[in-house]
């Protein structure tokens, strides 16, 4: 299996990401295409053991920044994202991963000079993220490509999600949700209505309407929302997560005895950091174009660039868009 | 000043919401109507040291239980509720309190028997809330009228949360954002596209998009969304509290040396209880009504009914709706 990756992506990149393609091509056997910058990629590269590892590169002389707007991935045709997609597209890997500029992946990916085009029959691609729950984790699809929806791509965001969820995550039979104000039907903006009216026709294992409460609660596998609301509970939850933390540890340390407390509370941090950490996730999957895309976050560290490699290692081994292809069909 | 208050709404009525009444007539030397059972209230009421306060019970036969429909506000007309709403409507009371079912609450004080009516040139009463955050607190609205609305139902509810953060919560000249999926104009769906135009050409002072991150930082004083984002919003924000600190707990006290390391973190739980109790809060306002209309939580304890009360009193004392009669014109 031949995976590119954007070497160019992460925030302190291309050190991480490199390393990051270093670990994963020993751990999973795969094979990594770096591109991006090649000297730079080939000094990061003389820093590793890389005996017997396949970490073939391909040069880009341009890479899109952080803070660039997405139309840089139409200007720039020889960035290294629109370099990567290229790959893919023209079948010489099967899939993409990048820490860089999410507007730009999607963009790369959807619109740009090499894009991949649309799953046969898709309507819209959304992106999706793996949030931990007091029980495991839950699928969130759209995060941020869709701000308008209409009930079909709520549809199909939620057969390709428990598609992914199935083959992608190892979930069996994964209960579907759609996003809502209250769990009754009939409950939600008209757009949630008519889209509960579709999934309740369909052969997903839809357990009706989730509120806000489910999400963390992990009373579903794949909760489905636009990409407006999804965004808003993906920046909502690492906040209040990052500030709920900051006051117990505040609270603990200006107290009487807050050294000891402190230490005896600091396992509890650790193990609370490590459920949190996005890099055990390593990286969102883009639905429904015609390629496996895996954007990470750009403060991406080796740990999570190996994840997000892994998790695009996972969706093409499980055939996930064959499958997508074919459970438009079925579903 | 006279409010009205359901003695039939909290789960537990009408016990803590006599006490509320009892402890809120003495704190801020209001009325307080009781409307329910009259034999059951009177009971309630021989329990406490009520001399020199003035706490008149109005009879309602029946009362709409938390697991009704709405649809019983119109049924069942002598209900506490809808009784409460006429005493406000008749002008025999200034404002209108309940700890009772929100969404019946809601269609009670606006198209129930004796509903107040809009406020002229209001498009749609908006439901608030008010979170902590890392440096205060915000106003929340829409969190559950209005799953469906236009641009200018969002630049109306903008207008009545500056007002009542102003006049009602006391902060002078409050930041005023519109809810989206990024921080610059452009991003979000159309409605908010179209609501940022409206904004930016209001009097108000309108600091642009906020990002679900800005909730928990406390970027802004008064954040607008519609119903459906705001409804998940604050149920994911409660569930989430829940869950971060059940972890935590659980984490600490499973470790060597858990009863000194849990002594020693109590404190700081305790603080973030306090900080997080809804009852602190009291109750959220239905802005755009012709009266003033205060919500409670099902779980109101007496503390939560006082401060429900008081939020009632401060908006009357605000002159919160004649505000808002102008600041259509004037925003």
């Amino acid at each position: 299996m031949k995976i590119v990756l954007d070497a160019m992506g992460s925030d302190t990149h291309p050190a991480p990401d490199v390393e990051g393609a270093v670990q994963a091509a020993r751990a999973y056997g795969v094979t990594v295409i770096l591109i991006g910058d090649e000297n730079r990629i080939k000094s990061e590269l003389a820093k590793h053991d890389i005996n017997g590892l396949d970490l073939p590169i391909v040069h880009a002389p341009t890479a899109i920044a952080m803070t660039e707007h997405v139309e840089a991935v139409k200007e720039k045709k020889d960035a290294s994202m629109n370099v990567g997609m290229r790959l893919v597209k023209d079948k010489q890997a099967d899939a993409f991963v990048t820490a860089g500029n999410t507007g730009a992946a999607m963009a790369a990916a959807i619109v740009g000079p090499h894009a991949l085009g649309r799953i046969k029959g898709i309507k819209r691609p959304a992106l999706t993220t793996i949030l931990p729950t007091a029980t495991g984790r839950v699928l969130l699809l759209d995060i941020g490509a869709n701000a308008d929806v209409k009930p079909e791509y709520l549809y199909q965001f939620a057969v390709m999600g428990a598609i992914y969820a199935e083959k992608g995550m190892g979930i069996v039979n994964p209960r579907v949700a759609l996003l809502s104000n209250g769990e009754e039907e009939g409950k939600g903006p008209m757009v949630v209505r008519d889209a509960f009216a579709l999934l309740k026709k369909s052969r997903l294992n839809f357990v009706g309407n989730a509120e806000g409460r489910d999400i963390p609660q992990g009373n579903a596998d794949v909760i489905v929302c636009d990409g407006y609301v999804g965004n808003v509970v993906i920046k909502l939850t690492e906040a209040l997560a990052k500030t709920l933390v900051g006051f117990i540890k505040d609270e603990i340390t200006k107290r009487p005895l807050a050294v000891v407390g402190a230490a005896l509370a600091k396992p509890a941090f650790d193990a609370l950091r490590v459920r949190l950490d996005p890099s055990e996730v390593g990286g969102s999957i883009l639905l429904g174009v015609e390629g496996v895309v895996v954007i990470g976050h750009g403060r991406s560290n080796a740990n999570a660039i190996k994840n997000a490699l892994r998790v695009a290692k996972e969706a093409v081994a499980g055939n996930v868009l064959d499958l997508i292809r074919s459970g438009l069909q079925t579903n």
